[in-house]
């Protein structure tokens, strides 16, 4: 850290800063600029846990140096994470590929979607139980039934489920019938359920919330990390921006710059990252070019029937046959395959 | 709602939309402009439910004409609501003033700090007992201890209890020491904690999500309208946007246009809201201008050895009672008095 | 500045950086750190000119510590300029206030309009002459015409004027007329035009770009005193965010900050800031009690016909008046006067 | 156009507004709803010119049906445009590749850059001589020298050449030495020089302004278009948005989205899209993955003596050609060749 004093600070109150770091067994280092002085911080500074540094006289603002995460970060595991569930690996060579309806509606329905992403390559069913909705009076998901329904899409297909769980005391329950926990972007800086399924003994996909830094999202995932839980996969689904055309703005600088800063893996969702069916095609191949470990798409036999508005951005069946074609070789000139 | 045709639509797309909007008891009126038609959708759209007609075949879009919350409406209620609570009444000619640290850290810091801002004619002490931190890593509150704490504030000084609350499980206890829960900004989208607050006897602030719209904000009231719980305090705090100078960008603009569009009150917090101590006075005196039904402001007496980083935009007591003399006549210039 | 290297940074490469740095005439001090080293330079940073530290191999970031504009910041000008013009002063102990239409559309209309403001206590006149448009198919307004209407104005009412330029080669003919340029927020970052007024004799309203942070736009400021115009009056009107309730978010947080980095006067466009009739007399008065210098307010007579969609926000000559009346206190209580 | 009425307003109200629109040849369509009566305006919108129907009493907002475009619209030409310049073509199968240096440096360097590009597969040389930077003291470019240096690298390679103009008394001078005008970010909304370009005989690149919507976008374009020239170049280079690890946020939704919107070719420039030289070949990837019609790339054989900051973006010669591989397939795969 580099603490920045205000170009009226006095000796003493630098002095003050100083005595306080130095407590604490860190070194400072006195530059006299100038204007001001600027103070380097040297060793662990988890040694300075909350101190509130910023708010001390003479003190204008402080500067990290390093990042506020560690499970999560390259330098803490050089190489990539990869998660083992069902059979299959995310974050490897092979690209996951969780499609399946916004939320679950029918056994019927979502055995039908299951089959016909399956027979495509889709490597993973997903579909809501709980939903997580702005309004109290939109439809919130069939709960523990469509749980059941899921279990048996994947009795038929074989395909692994990713499920969403919006709150503690609903992960036992999910869990028991779920391969992959989904956290959704409201849910993100939900620190208690981020803790239980931090506890769990199974995979998350934890969103980035919708105004949430990358550095932010990365500290979401520190606290499922710092459970215990290693297998934390991330998902970019478009954050709140200025721009009403499209539902979010779908940020793809996310992939690279998350595997620069991480090992953890990182998938993408642009079924809501555009929130426009015409727009997911072209998203998902800039997705897949731009690096990512897998992709989430919504996909819906008949999306004039959804229960949910979101059917506006779910792919028919033919179409998403048809982008796991055109996907390929854009995979393999990325060093990946589907 | 008025739904937009492609230019491209079919007559048979046109008399599909027709057809499932009469089929659940609405009328469609339809207009043939040069380039589209439009369907404007005449009834109770409830009626609508969830059905997307945004993804119906030779749909560009649709547009609500009416917001999609109704209980928070000022349609709904035309007179102000006014919360008795403690002895005191928020959203009345009385501005409600609630101050206190970020965290409660003792016995001896929360009753000095109550003490402190009772003299200067708060009318509630605030304090964190239960912390929602960016990280997992940095100070998580004391919790129950610290809620023992401020029932003993209360005690001494009969200011009543402000106290965040943040998983559902929690509300229980929560409630049997505070006054009003607090619902912070990153669990504004927290569904399932909305509705136990809406289950509970006790008012509620709830803080406006970092990246939420007023639509929304007033939607997650809703939820809690919708359980039973009527007396819901918004908290304008600040929104993220490019900014960097500010923590956050403290949206006056809402204070207006939520007295405009709902019926509930509406209290601001200039310490979130700017982040940096020297802009808190200026900013509350903005708020007092713009209308708010009262102020959540940080104060600690001892910034410098707080335990969390928010010490930086705490007022010290003496700033805290100069501000509250400062704002006496710009209340009584609203009409409004302290 | 401060130079943070990247974890795996070598000896040879930090030492190119150092000697890059000492090169110019700079101090380079060295702290080396646990995970990385970071280099703090020490001396007159304009010796390192556009040098890119940053692209150098072995850099992860560099971080500034002061500010990069020097003849707008509070340190180079302790005391606030205040500007005289017209027989006013902008900047001092009254408030200014500029009133007048979007455009200026007919002599009657703007000297009808002029009158009106004048007797309410406005102290200048303001309209558009030429008119920056998001189409080019909305009235541009009538240009030199529209310059010779508000002389007429002036002559009838006394007010100074305040009006738009929008292009170098207008800067002379524009400035025959009016008393204050005003630069709007499409042009902040026209940087041929800054300097065109800065190298004029007359103060000029620089309003903040629509998504400009504090520090750009007092960059752009700096771009006109570097010229040699010392009169340079900022106005804040609103940025753009994710909020599409208002047409803009008035931040009325960068009253007191830009106060506090600067010497230069704020005025506050509540207006454009809101973008809705309704909201603009209590954002007005909120902008006053934040510290603000002056109003920028759009007032029309006759709304309905206006020549811009800007008629949406115009108050009306009685909303105006009645004001005007009601923020008297509020300066009193912030001390100042109208 | 749809005009939503307020709740109260009265039958009167909304005759003057049917009258009004009536009045200039349009069609009233009054649908009467159980809140509130909305008209439906019918007929070419154009009519109503700059008619300020939102300010109108008893009118709550205006919703516009139709794009406000017209020139750019897919409707007015559903071709794509394809745009002949220096023997190649923009917006064919063919991606065009424009590439160099931040600034032109020196005859020296822009010929050893464009030798370099040009082996590598580009099909222009780009580089700055007339530089928008955000502070007066930064390096402003060599200006006519430049353009002097830039006509040398085309005679040595053949390379058309691609630069920026800033300011519409220059559009002249730039216009006789370059292949295609640049318009920067910040001079999206700069509406005197569009119209200069406009009147100019010469393909134009228009940036996206850093917080500009699509639309917006599309307006400026159609101020070029409706000049007479019809060549205008889209090119996204990242939106300002509340994510600081990146320098902007690259929104690579706007390629479908402009694609499907208008006929005009969309280039993208991932240099200025991250801002940070390693997430540049992941992200042009990306962009050519979109659907994007060429790229926009910063090279630069000695970044770390480069004029400029941006030479922290600038990819070297080698990462450069190596990129030109790496993406052929990913062109061949979404129907393009390079």
């Amino acid at each position: 850290m580099v603490i920045v004093t205000k170009p009226d600070a006095t000796p003493d109150q630098i002095d003050k800063i100083v005595k306080r770091v130095e407590g604490v067994g860190l070194k400072a280092q006195i530059s006299t600029g100038e204007q001001r002085t600027v103070i380097g911080v040297i060793g662990d500074k988890t040694l300075l846990g909350d101190m509130p540094i910023g708010s001390m006289s003479g003190v204008e603002k402080t500067m990290p140096i390093t990042a506020p995460y560690k499970l999560a970060s390259r330098q803490f595991r050089e190489e990539p994470t990869i998660i083992a569930v069902n059979g299959t690996k995310i974050g490897g060579r092979k690209l996951a590929v969780m499609a399946g309806p916004c939320a679950v509606e029918s056994t019927e329905q979502i055995v039908t979607i299951a089959k016909h992403v399956k027979n495509a390559g889709a490597t993973f069913i997903r579909g809501g139980a709980f939903k997580p909705r702005t309004g109290p009076y939109s439809f919130q998901g069939y709960g523990l039934e469509a749980l059941k329904m899921l279990a048996t899409a994947k009795q038929e297909t074989g395909l692994g489920i990713v499920t969403e769980v919006m709150t503690p005391s609903e992960v036992d329950i999910v869990g028991d019938h779920t391969d992959i926990f989904q956290l959704g972007t409201r849910n993100m800086t939900n620190f208690y359920l981020l803790r239980e399924v931090g506890r769990a003994r199974k995979p998350v996909i934890l969103k980035r919330g919708l105004a949430s830094t990358i550095e932010e999202w990365l500290l979401a995932a520190e606290y499922i990390l710092s459970e215990g839980n290693p297998d934390v996969i991330l998902c970019e689904r478009g954050i709140r921006t200025f721009e009403t055309h499209t539902r979010n703005t779908l940020d793809l600088n996310a992939v690279p710059a998350v595997h620069q800063l991480s090992h953890l893996p990182i998938v993408v969702d642009p079924s809501h990252g555009t929130g426009i069916r015409s727009l997911v095609s072209d998203m998902t191949k800039a997705s897949v070019a731009s690096g990512a470990d897998g992709l989430l798409l919504e996909v819906h036999h008949d999306p004039d029937h959804s229960m949910t508005g979101d059917g506006a951005q779910s792919l028919f069946p033919e179409q998403f046959e048809k982008l796991m074609q055109e996907i390929k070789p854009i995979a393999i000139a990325v060093g990946r395959e589907i």
